[in-house]
């Protein structure tokens, strides 16, 4: 790819993302995590790879605006539109298209391509260890949610079973699943070296969480009389 | 204290946070580890401790809307205002107001009642451990703030001398810093219990993004071409 091209590309995704410094980091870093994995692959077309992930969320606005949109649906259309636009062939615009509508989890819409498979895994190393624990408590500031539910008796749910957003639910319902669940082996192993990070933050947050309600909350009935 | 009183202070405080989960999960853990540490010394009024400690943060929100307000220092005089206005005597809402106008770090405004310094320390004990980790991720995501600066050779500053907000940059400024700061011995104790959870997890964040950017870039260079 030409510097140019890399520049035009580079600077249409800052355009997408104009206000959240956090998706640009992430763009960079999948970029980054891409061209680790593909160094251990064969025939992989670094054109469609590059501009693949940098436009694999510039669609990300449109579904936090309205969350019915899907961002990769939306992204992978933009990123057509844009790159035939601005001369690009009508077969590579369709292959970054496909990258990118097919970079979130969905039974039926799997990547297919060596391209895609590296930025589904590039993307979802970003949700494992220490930076996946970053990228949601970030996400739950943004959105206004608790880092834990209470349980019925008063006491911090470790989010098993929890229906109620929290940190804690998506930990439980997201984080600690992904490790199984990358195509390339070189992505998988990465995610291995970073999963402990990510367990031992989790049981420490929930211990520190969970004694303080625990011995508080015995303390405060005590001190607290009818009259 | 009467469980009227509690609940009349708890849904004081409950209507100056109404639209942050965050500040109310922390009023409860500061009130929970107050008692744990008020149970190792002695001639702690309780009724003061427990005012103070529900009422701590109802600044917050006056504060986060100017920031040249001192939230200590807003909720101080809405806290005496609050319990004089429902009857509660001068000297009990003077009390209370001491504590509260104490709780930040100031070099010339330090807790002096003990009441005053199991709160300022309770208050520091949430930033410390896992959890301070989680709280600091929580309000970078609220004020959009990056998780990391680049140094101008574009790999990813620990955060060591910064100047532009970064969490790694408030890790490093505040985070690190907190862990012989405390009035009591119980809460140093504590806070020590939990520090390990916190070098642990900027380590291993650090070390995932600053390997991601220092082979990322080189590959990525590698790749483009002038034309």
């Amino acid at each position: 790819m030409t510097r140019g091209t890399y520049s035009l590309l580079e600077n249409y995704m800052l355009s997408c993302m104009d206000d959240s410094a956090h998706d640009r980091e992430h763009v960079y870093r999948v970029l980054y995590y891409a061209l680790e994995i593909a160094g251990t692959l064969e025939d992989v077309d670094y054109n469609v790879l590059i501009a693949a992930c940098l436009l694999h969320d510039i669609g990300r606005k449109e579904q936090f605006e309205n969350p019915a949109l899907c961002h990769a649906a939306v992204g992978s259309e933009k990123a057509f539109t844009f790159l035939t636009e601005h001369g690009f062939d009508q077969e590579y615009a369709e292959q970054v298209r496909q990258c990118i509508r097919t970079h979130r989890y969905r039974k039926n819409n799997q990547p297919q391509s060596p391209e895609a498979k590296i930025l589904f895994d590039a993307d979802k190393l970003d949700v494992t260890g220490a930076m996946g624990i970053a990228r949601t408590l970030i996400y739950k500031g943004i959105v206004s949610e608790p880092l834990y539910s209470l349980l019925p008796d008063g006491i911090v749910s470790d989010g098993t079973n929890d229906d109620a957003p929290s940190f804690f639910q998506e930990y439980k319902y997201k984080l600690e699943h992904l490790y199984d669940r990358f195509y390339t082996e070189k992505a998988a192993s990465l995610a291995e070296e970073r999963r402990q990070a990510a367990v031992t933050f989790y049981h420490s947050l929930y211990r520190e969480a969970a004694s303080a309600y625990r011995d508080g909350r015995d303390a405060l009935a005590g001190l607290l009389s009818d009259s």
